[in-house]
């Protein structure tokens, strides 16, 4: 089995970016999986978004702590192959997990955020623990959408030698960690967006830098620019990953 | 001229990475900047590890957050070649900055710290311009130790074209968007850890996790394991920076 | 000299308070300074509540983080009498004090917001020192608009002796323990809100709760409710404060 | 009955009020409840510390984010009346509430901390409901040891109507709030601490007033000066309260 997770798709240029360069390479992979908390202009995921994402091949979507910000999700989530993070609280929207199959092999794909720097949410280990055991499954990958490294890498050995990877996302800056934890499971602390980065994490560098500058409220622009994809790939030999490599497309 | 910044040194590890790996390669650079906010036992910089880092083949050590958790440094910084954040307020030992020279050619070093996340400091962005335009200099490399992706990518755009380079540290994961700004500035938003990745960036894994598991204090013990020597090379074609790529050797 | 502070009035329950209790008692006092970064709806002031606060007696006009949330601000802060918080970057528009004059009395009144938990400006405390020396006075008030506790009185403790009183905003809560520092200035950690307190901070109690309830973003809506005045009178002995009291009054 | 609950007591000041004081009105009150996060030396519970508390008249001992910070609380904790906040994960020391009986009534006193600003617990909200839906009581105090006053408020709201009071702690600072939500649960944002005010929350000025100025590590020391003793008294008629009022004490 082999595995595409496209890193958080930002705003015009990231969802162009899915639009020209996945349908060329989708037939190489038994599944794609993209995080898409910022496809509707940077913040958020709507119909338009989530519709240019799967007609390019995407399998499932996944969110984070902008999952919310537009609010077609709340429909998309009760219908479609959509996952936000599964430490949000009782009563929340939707599901923080997905199964996909294919041929038998049922991949569990889950994601939780980080609390350090974010928002007070449920223990993200434990609730990994509780959906690895309750559901059946031959290989998981879990996301976590997550700021601190040190969170990240103490999930990725909480869960090493249990689960078949666990990426990173939210930072939007790819990281040159990608590899395997001594018990074999594969890591990355953070797979990178997929947009432009003549920007500032995906928004424009005027209003961002503003932010810094004035300390006072700005509006928040998504930038246009020459996009990169941006994604890991994951090569699965059984129920564990046997190569991961950094993927990278850059708009011509 | 060749310049070899190495990133946070961590640790037992990250100084025998520096020992090991330093001196079959100190010839190549005209200067190597080190990151030593780490070294003395993952908590700051001490006499010893001061001195280990230096007789490897370091011209330069600059600090961050963890600058004063050991006391000896409190004397080093007045003698040695050390930088501190340069936006700690006024009456702060030590400097925020220092001008390595060669041949008449002049590189300004300066470390600011960001703010978000991290402490009250004073604001990074105009105190990088107020010592841009208080130190004479051919070249500038602004070091920024931060936290948040978004406050790097500021500081990079805010002074492209204006330095020969902008470098993250403090995260101690290396991220892979080593590149060129549109006006030139090399930039990369984290430059990495030396040390040992087999760990919580840097830290014991089973203490450090379990910091997240029971929400109560746990000792920090520094992790024991393989080295790596990770590191960002820049090569100057006069003021600018005209190559950057990260570096990597690992412990056999 | 007779001086009432209002704190922090908040949105429709806030400015009926205000309407209707200080034109009663505003001859008793020979300054009204009133807080108002929530009187517009709760985020912000724009020319109503403004003009609401003015004609009902305030003299002067101070703001907050919330400073900014209306645009009407912009414009006001250039020609009426408005504080936003000193530290605040240069080139910030409006200004950080005021000097109220009567009798040839001058009374400076500073505003500083804290750091802890709160947004990165420039240091409160050093920026305090600099206008206490460049504006000539002879009686101070210093405003601290912050989060934490330990804050406030760190501040209170540098200033203790140097001005008149530093007060507290922000938290939407009077606290009791209005008196004074051994050096003889006045203090109290929060004035406390003029809104109603059959509220979250003065939002409305459902939708603020689901903001914890949920983790997921919420409308903010002012509340309704019986309204409450709450300030903080200052009585003057020539520059220093004689007496501090809390004063409260409730909507009938 | 009567309750008299004690705002965190802080190092010797606080310990030394509570002896002076609290033998002498301990008979006018059916239980006493101390919260004993700071007792020692500003910094955790230990066994001598406890002890006077005790000795004092306490029937029972709450903690905070300050909980472990001496190693005697783990070996107190197992035996004696003590509560640390119910919201810590799975498998922590201690208990999270106790019941105080007297002549068949049983009170129920559970301890929460907030999440703004503080550690990542579990949810208060829900660890409260499950508290009070498991543990049979005739009565219930909830303590909410928070920084953010939307939070303790938010919190109040929940349990309006559910429970006899809610009563806040942590920020050093007593409140002006002590009164009814309009479901009749008493209310007190927070209690204030015991200790000296002649202190930065119970810290000497010089050296956390350094903490502010210098941006570096300083030594905690726990400040010396006049004591208060600051509580707030709870009478109840049946499971309800009927009156709250804070309740001060001054050494002479
Ligand atoms: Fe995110
Ligand atoms: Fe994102
Ligand atoms: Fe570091
Ligand atoms: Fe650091
Ligand atoms: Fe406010
Ligand atoms: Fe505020
Ligand atoms: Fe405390
Ligand atoms: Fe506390």
């Amino acid at each position: 089995m082999r595995v595409l997770f496209v890193g958080d798709v930002v705003a015009r240029p990231g969802l162009r970016a899915v639009a020209m360069h996945l349908p060329d390479v989708r037939d190489r992979y038994d599944w794609v999986i993209v995080n898409g908390e910022n496809a509707a202009g940077g913040k958020g995921l709507d119909k338009k978004s989530y519709r240019i994402l799967r007609e390019a091949g995407a399998d499932l979507i996944t969110l984070g702590n902008h999952a919310w910000d537009k609010k077609d999700v709340y429909d998309l989530i009760e219908r479609e192959p959509i996952v936000r993070a599964a430490n949000y609280p009782p009563g929340t929207p939707g599901r923080g997990w997905w199964v996909l199959e294919r041929g038998g092999f049922r991949l569990l794909v889950v994601q939780v955020m980080g609390r350090v720097f974010m928002d007070a949410l449920d223990d993200p280990f434990r609730t990994v623990d509780r959906v690895l055991e309750e559901v059946p499954h031959d290989a998981a990958i879990v996301e976590i959408h997550a700021e601190a490294t040190s969170e990240k890498y103490a999930l990725g050995f909480y869960l090493d030698g249990r689960v078949a990877a666990v990426l990173g996302t939210h930072t939007h800056v790819p990281t040159l960690d990608a590899g395997f934890l001594p018990g074999g499971t594969a890591f990355q602390a953070d797979v990178g967006m997929t947009g432009t980065y003549r920007s500032i994490i995906g928004g424009e560098v005027k209003t961002f830098l503003d932010r810094f500058l004035t300390a006072r409220p700005q509006p928040f622009r998504s930038a246009e620019g020459p996009a990169l994809f941006v994604a890991t790939e994951l090569v699965f030999d059984g129920p564990r990953v046997q190569a991961i490599s950094p993927y990278r497309w850059e708009e011509p």
